[in-house]
């Protein structure tokens, strides 16, 4: 496939600058079609609906959406006090994501060079993502050939951390594709991941576009397939790793990693060196979004539970770090479960 | 309300002997619809839908479902042969009920003193089935509030084990009904239950109907609200309880299972004697029903995963005894996880 979830389509827009164009994930997999974001409304609007999400995907999101407001702002005359308030609606378009606000930030100081300049810093930030994936995907693989010692590997996965999640390639489906190409996967569980069905919609979506067998099931089949000794291993992103290892993930990672713990099972979390957040000491203190309650209680537009009926809908849990067998980023591999944290092992950058 | 999930209507039916009513539970909560069973091809696909649900409610089926296969088999003129396959037909429509074969067992040796003999007992098995519910839930709240030591209890349930699922009352919502009727509920989280919604559509109606405080959530939300302490207790139901105490219940019990082993919040299970299966060492021997895929591929008639995605579709999981704090029946509460089992404690009948 060469799809790309997010990319800057030079010399389009309404004034020839060039557009953020993104892939709208809400419509997968019964459409494709593309979104032209040229001003920052569209872009937080994509990002709240998730027409464009996942967390390295939102940090390249985050720094090309600087470039949006740049160019918006020269449009309709931004002053700079104006501008920096649009480009913070930007990097809190949605809290738990830590990548998004990092994406501003990396780009944001360079905006005294100029809109080209933050340009060129965005897209090495999309090239590193992929780069990153590409190598975090390499080690996680290897770790887990070790640890399973097994030469092919039946997966449990849950919601998307794949191509559609990040700039290119993925990273918990990263893995999955990496040993893909060494031969090595057996068979993949895809978690649905309700409410929004990441899982059916999109991660299946990859796995049979790369031909790579799997069956869609419930989130609450996991802990039973887990325990039932179907999988070898578990294998899902992240959105923000604290300091001492523990993992904000979609909604459901939480009773995975019990299962995984309860079964001897590895759970990995696979992820970009830039979702960790050295400032967070644990995962108290990470503040997890709580969606519309509507998106539990509807269905594809269908009302399931009575009108009366309210919605609870926190979008991510937090997974202690001792259930976390491995940690995978470009940098290596981390074992909180063993006592190895990302805030001790952290290398110069 | 007033409400019956099954129920037989004397003087109804197409020769005026009567007919077993049932509500049809896929069409609720957007519609209120009875459907009228004269036929074995009619009951067991209603069993085979889940139009007609539930361990004690399938009893009562499975009982006057010997009636309704003996009132055809006059009209249409079948042998005892014939008669004896089209029973086991009813008894056999789902695999892990133990409720099902439970109810056609104990009428079916009543057969040869004719049909009122036999409509007499399962008419008596409905009406102890009610009674059952109500003393099973009288002792389940009873230990609920001395284990929990709290006044009003914050409860999380997982599929709906109501009225809806029995003959009246219900199991686990019983419970939660009996608490209420005590002043004893101060919410409940009810677990929506992937495929087929059985918690956003069932539970959450009858909550509503009762004037329950309570919200929706998607099933893999279930272990961080128990981990984040939101919740006193998890009550569910059983389809199958084993000598040793293992569970066998709708799929998803055992992750609410292990996040509340992990936060040690009590799980309590809600049943009639009647869905203990003495016969059944342990969990093992107990054969989990597979649907079919499109039942998780598929959501109100749309596909929710790419055509080339099979659905892996088991119905039930197995909650070893370990991490059930207690089982409540009309016969005592028995406590697991503190090394009780039914095959012990069993008094007699």
């Amino acid at each position: 496939m060469t799809v790309r979830a997010i990319e800057w389509v030079p010399g389009a827009g309404t004034d020839g600058r060039g557009v953020l164009r993104i892939l709208d994930q809400t419509v997968l997999p019964a459409s494709t079609t593309y979104l032209d974001l040229e001003t920052v409304d569209a872009l937080v609007a994509a990002i709240e609906v998730l027409a464009v999400r996942g967390a390295p995907a939102l940090g390249v999101a985050g720094a090309l959406g600087v470039v949006v407001a740049l160019d918006e702002g020269r449009r309709v005359g931004w002053d700079a006090g104006r501008l920096d308030f649009e480009i913070d609606r930007v990097r809190n378009a949605r809290p738990t994501a830590v990548n998004l606000a990092w994406g501003v930030d990396q780009v944001r100081g360079l905006m005294p060079q100029g809109r080209e300049a933050v340009l060129r810093a965005a897209l090495e930030l999309a090239a590193d993502d992929e780069a990153a994936n590409r190598e975090l995907s390499r080690q996680a693989a290897d770790w887990l050939l070790a640890r399973t010692g097994r030469d092919r590997l039946r997966i449990l996965t849950h919601c998307n951390a794949g191509m559609l999640a990040t700039s290119a390639w993925g990273t918990a489906l990263g893995v999955v594709r990496e040993l893909h190409a060494r031969g090595a996967v057996e068979f993949v569980y895809a978690d649905e991941t309700r409410p929004l069905l990441q899982g059916a919609r999109l991660t299946a979506w990859e796995l049979a576009a790369d031909g790579i067998p799997h069956a869609v099931q419930v989130d609450s089949a996991a802990a039973s397939t887990i325990l039932r000794g179907l999988v070898d291993c578990a294998v899902v992103g992240a959105d923000r790793i604290a300091a001492n290892g523990d993992v904000a993930n979609k909604i459901g990672t939480l009773g995975v990693a019990l299962a995984c713990h309860e079964a001897g099972v590895p759970l990995l979390v696979a992820a970009p060196w830039s979702t960790v957040d050295l400032a967070m000491a644990d995962g108290a203190g990470i503040e997890v979004e709580e969606r519309a309650g509507d998106e539990v209680t509807t269905l594809a537009g269908v009302r399931t539970a009575p009108a009366s009926s309210a919605g609870f809908n926190p979008a991510f849990d937090v997974t202690p770090a001792r259930f976390v067998a491995a940690v995978a980023t470009e940098r290596g591999v981390i074992e909180p479960a063993a006592g190895q944290t990302p805030g001790d092992t952290a290398p110069p950058a």
